[in-house]
């Protein structure tokens, strides 16, 4: 049935009685292709009935749906003619999944972080008003995502609006892992209660619960309050006090239930908040179960629900999560925060072994980090860990609530650099430009898992705010026999050679080891520093390598746009050495879906890339200097340039055998801060 | 009465009868200060009674007390033995404005922007009850900052607290302005209404309103909420749904009353919201009638109420104001956004000639942002005037979905830079960093009031993110004779030079003529760039600049880090022509209080002293390059140095002479592209 179906048309055509069976088949489609190429499922398998009501009730593409994060809008992209595009989900250059505005005219707004889409949809209803559009539009957002501030703050305007907006609560009681706070809880007693009919019972209830006065006065009142919450346990009420019309809670799988609410919301001259009550993982038992686990899932096997991956190496996610638990042990002032992400922030454990300890705030990143400083004021050393995109939104917060008063918290940043599926709005490309331009803040980069583990001690111990940024995936295991002691704002030499100095951020020591290699082959010696702290920079360091190096390049991965590169040149800028330095980072410009892999050769942050990039642009220099050397009247050797370098000859003869590529696997290269055998 | 109280313990010896006559003299004492010294006014005038309640039923600075926003705060410094600092308010230097831990004990948490206090205390009741304290932690919180979502974010989190957390909700019926939204009209709801005597009549009423079934499911549902509501208006019912125990409302000038109900409130071992009815400006005739306009105050005469300041220009915000009312007036997709300063931002005028067009969402900046994202999604011209601080709050949304779509949202950027006695928390110069570090985003920055204007109008017809950011005060009238067309990512050259190039972003143009000026009285005849794109950057231009110009100056009123200096400077770095470039930017430090005139010298920002950093280095180069050429064979001129410069005597004559300083004033200079009479 479901080949048949490639627009909204198609579905409004089919006999509603096949309902049950498309939604079925929808579910085994989005499980072979989720399964097969990875991708979000338990949010996916949780609103298939409800994104077929909205594709019946609406005229799409005409009218508009905006999904909050965007992770749940596989049925809607199915349902609109993609359907051929799932065998290239997630992939580069293949169907995005997340809405896209420039994959297809039925995604009218692009989302990816959450809590966005009830200010997105009020915008896109001011404009349908001022412009004469007669459009419906419809945000859907979850609980989870209603814990976010921005969501509270768009639902504080919806409320003055004098026409339609429907915003529809997909309810599956969790964000990624598990909302909390007060406003779950009343969504809670609102799933919980049996609802609208109990409603003058309830009232009745209240009522005779009211105390009498002559009791002190808050207790009084507070006692009249308590009584009455039951009564008030209407549902909705409290999105009726902000003055948006509100109907349910309804069942989500009940199609042509759904299809009438949303067709008669869509003639009312107000917000309306329908609140639909769904299941996370909805048809697949595994995901239905362990509905985090399931949120997003690389290859599976979907008859045991086992990942396909095999033997994976420990993630960085794993090394901080045993190095802060092991940190926490021994003291007690040590605290946790996340912003809802327990499982993939590596947390899971620290909460279960600290569990008073350990503070989920939901959906709330903004808070999160002022929370964190609030402890920190008051003596704990907190450590906020969150994914690198997740944290731009704080970062008034980080700099005006932490930095401003230089309180000791410390930032976990998980998922920094390039993220690889999920695209351009997780790309955690931006937190060194960002958190770099705060006065007072510490960034720092481990080369691999062991120095996670050095940098996070180091970074409770330091007393003032400390980031640390570490890549998605399996933490390297690489040069695990350089330990330098971290010391603040101090870089790690990996090998210290001449001509050409590489300073490498974090995941980037990996990357910069085998350009190194690569330069070797071409008998440059050149130096290797393992950058540590991007803030404060290893100026000292630096300097001392302008002596005996005239070409630098900053590797990172981060935009370039104010990231280390950058900063590295306005610092020698400044400088009267003037040194060029090629910065291989991120360009400006956002960074698509794809594999990490992919990406770095794409973006020229591969090993080879770089390296091609060194050697033209030290070729270049090479000839310049002897053209300008000679018309000076100096004679400059022909086979040595610079102090120690390659010559020109070299490099071609290099390029025209081809031995470079192929050497480079075979001969190897042994970490040495001494010269190498080409010097 | 007043001397004799230093901390809360002279306060709590005060005979209660003598309450009020306190409250005068500190009103009399506030209004002589801060119409002496400018500052904020009218939230200080509201807050006396209340802050005297909280210093009585506290143990200060053993607990604490979280000040939101913090500009409410004077008659807490006064009460806590600050008395004196008064004289140097908000002065370099002197008392700050906003609570400062490094200035008093009594000040336990930094703030200065909105909605950070819920979270803060929350950390700090947190940190007390882990490490085993025993104090009282208050957040005093306005109702205009309660509609900024981490506001909401901390109240949902506060909710699961098991100890003692007073939040005092200072109700004055706005924010800086008015607020808006659901959220204002449920307070308004309770202030109106007669609170909680009348409880139980409006549960009676309500519940006779209760309809019969039968009708359509959402009309009826509707309705049936719709009668409910006024049941409903119980006061603090929303919160009471959130599970935070709401007190109130009770009347912020009844010290005693307050006092008690204080006391009681710490003994519940919840989080209690306490609703305090305050009016902003209270005593103040001229205040209490133009809250809004007493905000944030200059000096002014207290008899008459009217501003000492004279006749002033206009300033950029007024050139702001004028010239987008213009500019909507022939395109009526052009709309206004505000959060909550629709006077700050000079929006007013377009709010009162557009009202519905004008979108004031309260102090709600990322849903500022996205919801402008929505409107231009759907067609309109949306333009966000807010401060250059506030903006930070919004760098996800303006990355996530305005940039990331490439949906023309026009940010005007007003107090970008340094903004003088408001201090750390509000210095405007982190924009050119954190929005340069976002692809897609266009940075636009006028020399003077004309070109405002001119980029406003080019931003609103370029069809993609623009950002147009200007300083506080007085708007800058010179070089009005230079009105190159606005053309995207193009310089303007004002005059074209030799060996130095000056490229100076915005305000700082006026500065860097001053130091053209001062290198003409050195013989050099400096190349003037007006920079207007800090992105993209004219690189074209900038290259063919490094043809004949060694140094480069690049002037900003931002941090280095990210800012336009260390963008050239890696670019530079990058190219084979190697130039140094001396960034004059705010170095990487919090700025604090002061007049800018003040911070820009203290800063190495004045004309005087990026003057005598340009010419240290123009004569430390030079004489390097003559050593360098010397020894490489080459005879340099001892007079000319690089193909158009000054001579190290040159510099020795003029600096012995003192005739450098003393010529400049009165000789003055003429714009002009071709060589100067020095040449």
């Amino acid at each position: 049935m479901l080949e048949k179906i490639s627009s909204p048309e198609d579905l409004k055509a089919l006999d509603p009685g096949k309902y049950q069976e498309l939604a079925a088949e929808i579910r085994q489609f989005l499980l072979e292709k989720v399964s097969a190429h990875g991708g979000h499922l338990a949010s996916n398998l949780g609103v298939v009935e409800l994104t077929m009501a909205l594709h019946l009730a609406l005229d799409l593409p005409e009218d508009k749906i905006v999904w909050d994060v965007g992770h749940q809008a596989y049925t809607h992209k199915l349902l609109s003619g993609r359907r051929e595009g799932f065998d290239s989900l997630r992939e580069y250059g293949g169907l995005s999944g997340f809405p896209k505005r420039k994959e297809s005219d039925y995604d009218c707004f692009d989302t990816g972080h959450s809590s966005t889409s009830i200010s997105a949809g009020l915008g896109l209803v001011e404009a349908r008003d001022r412009l004469g559009g007669a459009y419906t539009v419809v945000s859907v957002i979850g609980d989870g995502a209603l814990s976010g501030g921005m969501a509270y703050e768009a639902l504080n305007n919806a409320s003055r609006l004098k026409s339609n907006f429907i915003i529809v609560l997909n309810d599956n009681n969790m964000s990624i892992s598990e909302s909390t706070g007060g406003f779950s809880r009343y969504l809670s007693g609102i799933r919980l209660g049996s609802g609208y009919n109990n409603l003058k019972r309830d009232v009745r209830r209240g009522l005779s619960k009211v105390p009498g006065v002559g009791e002190s006065l808050v207790e009084n009142i507070s006692q009249a309050k308590m009584a009455l919450k039951q009564m008030m346990m209407v549902p909705g009420m409290l999105f009726e006090n902000l003055d948006i019309t509100y109907v349910g809670p309804i069942d989500g799988y009940n199609v042509p239930q759904m299809v009438r609410i949303f067709e008669e919301a869509k003639k009312i001259d107000r917000p309306v908040l329908i609140h639909v009550k769904t299941k996370k993982g909805k048809g697949y038992e595994p995901a239905e179960r362990y509905p985090a686990r399931y949120h997003g899932v690389s290859p599976f096997d979907p008859e045991t629900g086992k990942s396909l991956a095999g033997n994976v190496s420990p993630s960085y996610t794993e090394a901080f999560s045993r190095a802060l638990c092991r940190l926490a042990e021994k003291d007690e002032r040590v605290v946790a925060v996340t912003a809802a992400m327990p499982e993939g922030t590596g947390l899971k454990r620290f909460a279960s072994l600290y569990p008073d300890r350990f503070y989920d705030v939901g959906i709330a990143e903004e808070h999160a980090v002022t929370f964190a400083a609030g402890m920190a004021a008051g003596g704990l050393k907190p450590v906020v860990a969150v994914y690198s995109t997740f944290l731009q939104r704080a970062y008034d917060q980080i700099l005006h609530d932490v930095c401003l008063q230089q309180l000791p918290v410390v930032f976990a940043l998980d998922r920094a650099g390039l993220v690889g599926s999920d695209g351009e709005t997780h790309q955690g490309v931006f937190d060194l430009s960002y958190l770099g331009s705060i006065p007072g803040m510490t960034v720092f980069a481990p080369k691999n898992r062991y120095e996670l583990r050095d940098g996070l001690k180091f970074g409770l111990a330091c007393g003032v705010p400390f980031a640390i940024r570490y890549p998605r995936g399996a933490a390297w295991d690489g040069l695990k026999e350089y330990k330098e002691p971290v010391k603040m704002g101090k870089s790690e030499v990996i090998f210290r050679g001449k001509g050409i100095a590489l300073l490498a951020v974090g995941s980037m020591v990996e990357t910069a080891l085998s350009v190194c290699e690569g330069l070797k082959q071409a008998g440059i010696s050149a130096t290797l520093v393992n950058v540590r702290f991007v803030k404060p920079m290893d100026t000292e360091l630096f300097l001392e390598l302008a002596e005996d190096h005239s070409l630098f390049a900053a590797l990172e991965e981060n935009v370039a746009a104010g990231g280390f590169g950058e900063r590295l040149s306005g610092w020698f800028g400044e400088q009267e050495v003037k040194r060029r330095v090629i910065k291989a980072a991120v360009p400006d410009t956002f960074v698509e879906q794809g594999g990490t892999e992919v990406l770095k050769k794409k973006l020229g942050l591969s090993a080879d890339a770089v390296l091609e990039r060194i050697l033209k642009v030290w070729k270049e220099t090479a000839r310049k200097e002897n053209v300008r050397k000679e018309s000076a009247g100096t004679k400059v050797s022909e086979k040595r340039v610079y102090e120690k370098g390659i010559s020109e000859e070299e490099i071609y003869e290099e390029r025209a055998s081809g031995e470079r590529r192929a050497g480079r696997k075979g001969r190897g290269i042994k970490p040495s801060g001494q010269k190498t055998d080409g010097a």
